[in-house]
């Protein structure tokens, strides 16, 4: 796709410690086989030049002072808006030094699409640890995104995964198994599943989405034998939702879902917990599963990846979430920007 | 495969209101096609003929006396060991009469796998609440055939759940997800890995069995911010287990798990509860699953679905799970008379 006026990505530098960095390096340097659009790096360009010598790739970088000038830049050089690190970077050892630019690079980012100087932001990996060891007082980059898109009005953010026939939502998140049951609510599985169904039309331009919901219990529960959450919460939030013409079934039985043919009758899946969404997904596709944060007033998408200290500055890291980031962020930004 | 002398194997009734008696018909009217051993049924040859006439099925039923007929009849008819029910079967309408001549075609299973005249068991599914109604006092047939393994001295069994190319064992297995927590510990994983561990090699003839093992918690707890599980419980007992010369890996993140890779670097993977493994499992082959019970003294696999009393007396449901725990059933008996 030739660079075109329309607005550049912007991707943020994520943790540098990480392999987020060098998946930008790999995917510029791969871009004319890949069908993506310019996007601009909000970064460290000495870091990106290091990492670009230690793994032989000839990255030619240019700082760039605004946003759009991306978009001519791109097809023969990494655009880059700068954000010098003050210390070298060694891959795998993240410095909590580092945290305050790692969250600057990421308002940065927030700042140019909220503006629509960017049509979408794309976030590398955070080490979570190291930015809490800094003070960074959020549970990870979707509470902190909510933060800022919020300020004015509280904004619930929804943590979609997607691989090409298949998203799942996750109601809870980062949580202990033990603490699921507890914080399962039939407020949450109704705000997550209003969220989610107003972007699969507004982001995914699907005319009547259809939402499944999976059982938190084993057998859904056998009638209350299993468990009682289905009977006590998961049906009563399904029943209020289909007052309201959300297209809406279930609780089924988690393991009986995800299925080539089980996927046919669905667009999203809701899921009570992490792994009951991230397992069917990573089985299904372990490597292109992207991230996108609905319910925000500007795009976001992420690899659903982690930071990978262990093969980090190696070069072997694939692009192939990080791509379809990029790809999904486009597609959702284009779909808002006709609606 | 022709009939040859070697003992055949024996199916149970299971709930004849359930789909159990027309896999059976259907199963023996497909033989031809299919690559099965001899199989005798024990149950009520009355409710076979009615249900054989219902589906347009016209299978010649032998009585006979001795399991060890059944070799030379399968060809030409369908063995049955009978068991007469006291009323009509209405398919989809299990009744607590027939509960005691369920459990009899069980025992008589048993007795025979025990006493070697059949080479070894099929179970077909059973509706637990209806049995518990009529007073049976177990949770299921697992734990059920534990007891009659066991009448003199203890028998832990465990359940299998395979499909070709993967295998996966519960450590917990029907419980609301809520009390999995609480129900793990270091030494139900520990006899669980030890049993799973001795099967591989006695029944799957793999030499030196590579278990890996699931976290509970998301992202395998993330060094105890997510949960001290893997901490307290699953890291010590996957350490005592290494002592123990058992390989065996982990605690993995589950999402990471069942990936067409990571699938090719163990033979079976330790779950922690029900839904972790039978996600992966469906997600992959929703309709070959079949149940392996591992550590009594004789040979039983089920199929890995229920009654589905939706769609019982109508012909519809898929043979392939049965179909798969006879093909199981005989492999792992060869492998045990050959050890």
């Amino acid at each position: 796709m030739p660079a075109k006026k329309s607005k550049p990505l912007v991707v943020t530098m994520g943790e540098p410690a990480g392999v987020g960095p060098e998946l930008v390096l790999q995917t510029w340097h791969q871009r004319s086989t890949l069908d993506i659009v310019p996007f601009c790096y909000i970064g460290c360009s000495a870091h990106l030049k290091n990492l670009g010598a230690r793994l032989g790739l000839s990255i030619p970088l240019v700082r760039i002072e605004e946003v759009s000038q991306a978009g001519e830049i791109f097809s023969t050089a990494l655009p880059v808006l700068e954000r010098a690190l003050p210390q070298p970077v060694t891959p795998g050892k993240p410095q909590p030094s580092h945290a305050k630019f790692i969250t600057a690079a990421i308002d940065c980012a927030v700042d140019l699409t909220l503006q629509a100087d960017a049509r979408a932001m794309v976030t590398n990996p955070i080490h979570k640890k190291t930015l809490h060891e800094a003070g960074f007082s959020f549970p990870g980059h979707t509470e902190y995104l909510a933060h800022l898109a919020g300020k004015n009005s509280p904004v619930q953010s929804v943590m979609m995964l997607a691989i090409p026939g298949l998203k799942v939502v996750p109601v809870t998140v980062h949580l202990p198994l033990a603490q699921v049951s507890r914080n399962l609510t039939r407020e949450k599985i109704i705000s997550t599943a209003r969220i989610t169904a107003r972007a699969l039309h507004q982001d995914f331009a699907i005319p009547v989405p259809r939402l499944a919901v999976a059982a938190l219990n084993p057998h859904a529960g056998e009638g209350g034998q299993l468990g009682r959450e289905e009977i006590d919460i998961i049906t009563p939030a399904v029943n209020i939702l289909r007052t309201e013409s959300i297209q809406i079934e279930g609780p089924f039985p988690a393991d009986t879902l995800f299925s080539e043919d089980a996927r046919r009758a669905y667009d999203a899946v809701l899921c009570m917990y992490h792994d009951q969404a991230l397992i069917p997904l990573k089985t299904i596709d372990f490597y292109r599963g992207a991230n996108v944060t609905l319910g925000l007033p500007f795009v976001r998408t992420s690899p659903d990846h982690g930071t990978a200290f262990d093969i980090a500055g190696q070069g072997t890291a694939r692009i192939d979430s990080f791509v379809e980031a990029l790809v999904l962020a486009d597609q959702i930004a284009r779909r808002r920007m006709k609606s």
